[in-house]
């Protein structure tokens, strides 16, 4: 098929259709589904009527394989020129089978899996009738408030750059058209949703736009260049101008200068939006703003299907505009095959077999026993099987650990941590208590944890926050545990026994009242569906952890923001502990956060041989190869992340005082030693100067490697280009 | 004197010479200092010789009539060609008859005296031999966090502007030459010291070209255009640039588009702060380029005296930089009449006469009493004389009360909340007790505390942070009170008695744990000498409090920064108490502060007539007259603080939600009632567009007037140009 045939569809189609191909609803408004498929009271407030939903460019929300294929099939009965629909949906850690959390799975630094389990929720997907994810999201996250951290790897544009190229390749593969187990990707939410002032859900974005291009862009450009087919807008203002109709952000960056040619679409209701933020009187001006930043796709809102005629019939707007946005829609439909096969990769009986196969359990196993940290460890853990072991807490056997952002997942196939445990051990030797709820409690809930605690000879808490607490909408303000579970902490820490916390959580927390009570601490997030089975393999020994944090957790919300590539400032301070008054400080706490970026212990111990640099001076012709020996010098096989870092000395912009630079997740059996290599280049040393030229300075630099982003060495390198 | 003077000066100084007259240090480097005048270790380190310190050309920190005159003497008998000495020190809100600090002065709200303030402060600085003062400082503050919160007067571009033409006023007064009891002011910092990220000191600022225009320069802008003959250097980068390197924003826009030729000097070895910043190699560097942002005067770092002769002999820089900061120097010592009279107001008699006399201390009390802020009053305030009174709390009877910023002043000198109310009180009837100290106490001193409360009929407790947990250097994560005392209010509300809290402090706090326990609460801030006669004197009702805060109160810490002038969102709350999931919000904590901007009570009540509008459309030729009518609805005569905001509804830019445009504090007897008329221009709503234009957009305004930002009433017009 060819650019032909979609030119001449477009010039058939009149502005009615176009519009409402550039309109997106839910499944609901839809005939043939199975909630509704009349005329409601939502789609009559939105003023949209039967005609515009018969020409309806695409669908989100709706998933089966039967039911998609019955709403496709009625849309093209009724549809004048026979154009499919195009389903969409959030699959974004896993479709049935559910992975960890993307802040999880960041923490895994583990590209290949991380492919793998968005090729799987891929798949999943699209024997289910879906088409297109709006997945990834690499959003930098800095501020643990959000709750929607939960849903980007994390606050490093580097790392969240390598994790949306290899999400990317896990959801598209190579061949959409013919790879009917893929589904295009949307990589979102452009630009900057991630920093929304005082952590608060939808609030305002203000930084300088080489801030952002420094920053906050290259993670997305990274999710482009690897083949992302659509782009979601984010909610935010950018510098006082909400993404969706920011023309300079869309049409002139991400088109013009970027050459994005895939498809941009709203999030939900974000042109009405325009009006709420303030810079569009009407639908009728959010429909002009929007269109003219080149937004392709608007979800759920009527501006386009309402207004975008008479703009152009008024001449406010050329009907190009409205061309080249139908033009990219169908052209995804094309790359998806839909207008061969409308019902693509849809299949009841595919649907039976793949979704949440043994295989696809088995590496949601794998990548939740990859994504936990170990954040603190006496010498609790690993457990033993032969010690009686009280489990306790809301989290003891709570289905709510796939997360938010798992819609059509289930918890009711998730193994619980005290299932998974039970897989592991002789059931006589596992009590269990809740001791409290996850915000509330009783005092008999606590009397009788407290009793089995007395009766074990090590304790394990399984604590943290309801999925609910994190995820879209879910700021909050305090990001420490509930009080009552950091009494039920200071309860159980009282009997003086070994005790292990493990934390389900969406977000970093402030852990004091945990870490400083207990011997070990596991941060589980949200570990998906086989959660409890990892967790059980980690707190046994099974599996040994090897999770690094992506994303520094907080010594308390008064510290916040806090991340790992900051600037030196003028007056740092000496050292932590001298405290001298006109440094860059708190009075109260220190500037550290409690745990930093890439930060995570194992059962084993790795030591590092000295680095080596090939040179002392990088040129343009001669990168620089930095090397270094690591050793397992423990007992137990164990992955180390081993991670590289530069500083630019001086230069014409600060420069962070780490920025990392390369990373290598490898495997050491007890006594192996491998010599890691990393090779920098000097465009790797390149930054967005004052004229917005990203350029590299001649001068001093230091190269960095290390365990994590604070236990480094270091070896000084210069530039001279 | 004319020009040529200057030029011929200039043309007879070497290389050396200007750059000593460039370099400022602390007195003790001077001969005829009491404290050193010798080369000491300190000098050595910064290689400063004897033959630079001859040559100097300004000197901080040092200051008494004898001293200054003796130094000047000795410096005049040994520089070649007879430039004397410039003095300068910080003196913030007072010299020794101390004010209340700039946080508590812009919750007066009453810019006359604050300007009588400063002229104060002036007086008792000039005949002490200072010649210029590094005051005021505008920043805008939104974080509490940040301590030095305390010298700014607030969150308000608008409110900032006002106090800081009112603040240069009454430094400079309108002829320094002649009129010796001024000194010149210097507005700082320059630019957007005021937003640290995190709240951390010295930190990293980061924004939008736009947004600093906008909200953050037009106070700095206020102050240069009311004749503020010096300009401080913020130590924070802006947009990865240090300001005190910054040629964007030094010689661009402050001199080339601002036109300000006054004298710009760096703050406390800023320049040299370049290296750690990041930008400078070494303090040759760090010389270029502070110089070539225009920085004049290099405050006790020594990259200027040390390498900008090289810098010029080697071609790097061309002469004539230097040659414009001298003569900017030079001309300020002119102005100053300096070469006339190098002692200028230096007057020994005149330092016993003048300073800390009668009516400066009735000022600085009438000042305090217009500065606190009564933040809840159930029925406990205005006391009885014939009450039977417990003063309790670390506060009751400490000297501690200057704040930050006020080193010249004297904590003996400051009158006690103790002693402020002896003078109104009868002593048997008021009992004392501290209670606890302000981070700790003990046992006995929480019993002797709560036997004179039992005691009581009312219970007055004296809460706070001591001077040192804000000012510069003062950044705190926590800003609740320290628990010693939350616990001592809980131990006393519990008693059931009448119960009223004095607050001192420098920063918003959270006041959970008192406002939620108590009857009544005042905000008395750092109140200054006369603090406790005026504390008094508002717990008596001899005077009303009429303090309207100029910095919103956080609900907590995390929801910092919070502020009146936010934006809608595309998603606002509907309204405060309707909780659904996809709005902008807190799970935990509603959106609104604790108290907002604006926000003070008084012992009266004050009725608000419907507001009117002159038209429905305001043009170009046409300005919008806005009245209302205010009326004393109680007993006792007070000030009301009536507040003129707008908000334009849809723009190129979102707009904040409210924006300051005008206010009138006017006194009104019981029963009486004026009419209140502010004229609002095209002018007032104009804002920076995209491309950094400072036009208004026609369309949909609402004007609004209220009692504080959050209690308003409101009019729709529009704008039609």
């Amino acid at each position: 098929m060819t650019d032909n045939f979609l030119e001449d569809l477009l010039n058939q189609m009149t502005l009615e259709e176009k519009a409402a191909q550039l309109t997106q609803v839910v499944g609901s408004f839809m005939k043939g589904s199975s909630t509704s498929g009349e005329i409601t009271g939502p789609m009559e407030e939105m003023g949209i009527t039967e005609a515009m939903i018969e020409n309806a460019g695409s669908v989100l929300g709706t998933t089966g394989a039967a039911e998609i294929k019955e709403i496709q099939r009625q849309h093209l009965d009724k549809n004048r020129l026979g154009i499919p629909l195009l389903f969409m949906a959030d699959v974004i850690h896993g479709y049935r089978t559910i992975f960890p959390i993307p802040l999880a799975i960041g923490s895994s630094w583990d590209l290949k899996l991380a492919e793998e389990s968005a090729a799987i929720a891929a798949i999943e997907a699209a024997v289910s009738g879906l088409q297109v994810t709006f997945a990834p999201m690499v959003d930098i996250v800095r501020d643990p408030r959000w709750g929607r951290v939960m849903e980007s790897t994390g606050e490093d544009a580097y790392l969240n750059g390598e994790f949306a190229k290899a999400q990317v390749k896990g959801y598209q593969g190579k061949d959409l058209k013919n790879d009917l187990t893929r589904v295009a990707a949307t990589v979102k939410h452009f630009a900057a949703y991630g920093v929304p002032e005082g952590g608060r859900e939808y609030n305002t974005v203000n930084m300088s736009e080489r801030e952002l291009r420094e920053t906050y862009l290259p993670a997305y450009k990274a999710a482009i260049d690897a083949g992302s087919e659509l782009v979601m807008t984010s909610f935010n203002t950018i510098d006082g101008i909400p993404a969706t109709g920011n023309k300079e952000l869309m049409r002139d960056l991400l088109r013009g200068e970027w050459k994005f040619d895939g498809v941009v679409i709203s999030d939900w209701n974000a042109v009405r939006e325009l009006i709420f933020h303030g810079v569009a009187e009407d639908d009728r001006e959010a429909a002009f703003k929007a269109i003219n930043a080149s937004v392709d796709i608007e979800m759920m809102s009527s501006a386009y299907v309402n207004h975008l005629q008479a703009l152009v019939e008024e001449g406010v707007i050329d009907v190009e505009l409205i061309n080249e946005s139908v033009l990219r829609v169908l052209k995804l439909k094309e790359k998806l095959g839909l207008f061969e096969n409308p019902y693509r990769g849809a299949d009841e009986q595919l649907e039976k077999e793949v979704i949440l196969s043994d295989s696809h359990r088995q590496t949601a196993r794998e990548l939740a026993t990859k994504s936990c940290v170990l954040l603190k460890n006496g010498s609790a853990l690993p457990l033993k099987k032969e010690q009686k072991i009280a489990l306790i807490g809301p989290f003891a056997g709570n289905k709510d650990i796939l997360g938010s952002w798992s819609a059509l997942g289930s918890k009711e196939d998730a193994i619980t941590l005290s299932d998974g445990m039970r897989m592991q051990l002789d059931g006589e030797n596992l009590l269990i208590a809740e001791g409290c709820a996850i915000e509330n409690g009783t005092e008999l809930e606590l009397h009788h944890a407290l009793e089995i605690a007395n009766q074990a000879d090590v304790i394990v808490l399984a604590l943290g926050e309801s999925s609910d607490m994190s995820g879209e909408g879910g700021s909050r303000s305090n990001i420490k545990l509930p009080q009552i579970q950091l009494d039920l902490v200071e309860k159980i820490a009282a009997l003086n026994k070994p005790t292990v916390a493990v934390i389900f959580n969406g977000r970093p927390l402030d852990l004091h009242g945990v870490v400083d009570k207990v011997d070990a601490v596991l941060e589980a997030w949200f570990p998906g569906t086989e959660g409890g089975a990892a967790i059980a393999d980690l707190l046994f020994g099974v599996a040994n952890p090897s999770g690094k944090l992506s994303m520094s957790f907080p010594y308390s919300v008064g510290q916040v923001p806090v991340y790992y590539n900051q600037f030196n400032t003028g007056r740092p301070q000496v050292a932590p502990d001298v405290r001298e008054r006109y440094v860059s400080q708190y009075l109260d706490i220190p500037n550290e956060p409690l745990f930093p970026f890439g930060f995570g212990l194992s059962y084993t111990t790795f030591s590092y041989s000295e680095m080596k640099l090939s040179h002392d001076v990088m040129t343009l012709d001669e990168p620089l190869k930095i090397s270094v020996s690591v050793k397992n010098t423990g007992d137990v096989a164990g992955d180390e992340v081993v991670q590289l870092y530069i500083r630019d000395i001086s230069g014409e912009i600060v420069r962070p005082l780490k920025e990392l630079k390369g990373f290598e997740k490898v495997s050491l059996k007890p006594g192996e030693e491998k010599e890691i290599s990393f090779t920098l280049t000097e465009e790797q040393l390149r930054y967005h100067h004052k004229d917005l030229t990203f350029t590299s300075d001649n001068g001093e630099f230091i190269a960095f490697i290390g365990t994590n982003s604070s236990d480094v060495q270091s070896v000084p390198f210069r530039l001279e280009k």
